[in-house]
């Protein structure tokens, strides 16, 4: 039943107007977020901006922080089309162990670059809003293809897995007033990945 | 001034009542999550069933996140002495590497005994209260005795204690409908644990 998102006599034009406005309600957002910051952005603020109420923004998103999670899930999805179907080494085509040092390094990065609106996307109801299951399969696939099989590899990879997410985890752990990581941390976690992976195949 | 956390006129007997109250509803707070779960723990319930007013329970810990966070905190600091002063191979005089298997593998025990209590604990200002500090000095010290001196060090060791988190990740991006991870998840992950910590030394 798809039709049924569609309230009867509601003219047919609905939908389309209802995406057109959440587009530019998200791409308002970001130019929000990159001039002053995620901690300015108010749904009130966001729809005097982009010229909507704040009933349509409230409609489309249900709070501020449900901007955020449509911000993050955008973003999450670009990320994850450039792992299946961007160049190597980070998409396919490329040696197992040097797309899982790639897939870290591009990992932490993009976790790195998203700390501000992962921090504002929580709500009470929704603590953790970004999904490390396809980091999870990723990262279980290439070790395999790479030869690693050993019988704690679930254990292993669930653990590869939380490392990868640590940037976002001291992010979502600090207060609001803790400034961000810089991002010089990003080489450093992405050293800290790769030694690990070497390690672990060697 | 340690004495302002007193005001003006009180009875000299106050502050003891106040510890004797707090001890009493955390002992409380820990028989209903032994018999019911951390979900049917309210302010009301433990109130009722500790024999204080509800204006005691509030004042002693904020809001029902701050009752387990307080029961949090208190188990963290024996789990600390255990390992500070404790029997090797967790406490001191074991070999480093032993010591830092021994301590993952009862680091992810703690914490995934500790789901339901951590999951509890976070509200909109503190989304997660488990400090991670202990754990990354822990982890670097321990390294360093076993001679691991690399430049990558403080990324592998950020990643190392996110590895150890692991499960309190898990805990904490699920919604409180989903069912805590089973216990011998702990030893899945104490295997990659030790399985990490070999390859590293090696």
């Amino acid at each position: 039943m798809a039709t049924s998102v569609v309230p009867f006599g509601r003219p047919r034009g609905e939908r389309a107007d209802a995406a057109r406005n959440r587009e530019l309600l998200l791409a308002t957002a970001r130019e929000m977020i990159a001039e002053h910051g995620a901690a300015k952005v108010t749904m009130d603020g966001l729809a005097e901006r982009a010229g909507l109420g704040k009933g349509t923004v409230f409609r489309r998103f249900g709070s501020r922080a449900g901007i955020f999670r449509a911000l993050l899930d955008a973003d999450e999805r670009r990320f994850q089309e450039r792992v299946l179907s961007g160049p190597p080494p980070l998409g396919p085509g490329a040696d197992p162990v040097d797309r899982l040092v790639a897939y870290g390094r591009a990992r932490i990065g993009f976790l790195l670059d998203h700390q501000d609106i992962a921090r504002a996307s929580l709500d009470r109801d929704r603590p953790a809003a970004v999904a490390a299951d396809t980091t999870h399969l990723h990262v279980r696939v290439l070790l395999d293809r790479a030869g690693v099989r050993i019988p704690a590899i679930e254990g292993v990879v669930i653990q590869l897995t939380a490392a990868l997410e640590a940037p976002l985890l001291l992010a979502l752990s600090a207060s609001e007033d803790v400034p961000p990581l810089e991002p010089d941390v990003a080489r450093m976690l992405g050293d800290g990945w790769q030694y690990l992976i070497e390690r672990l195949v060697r």
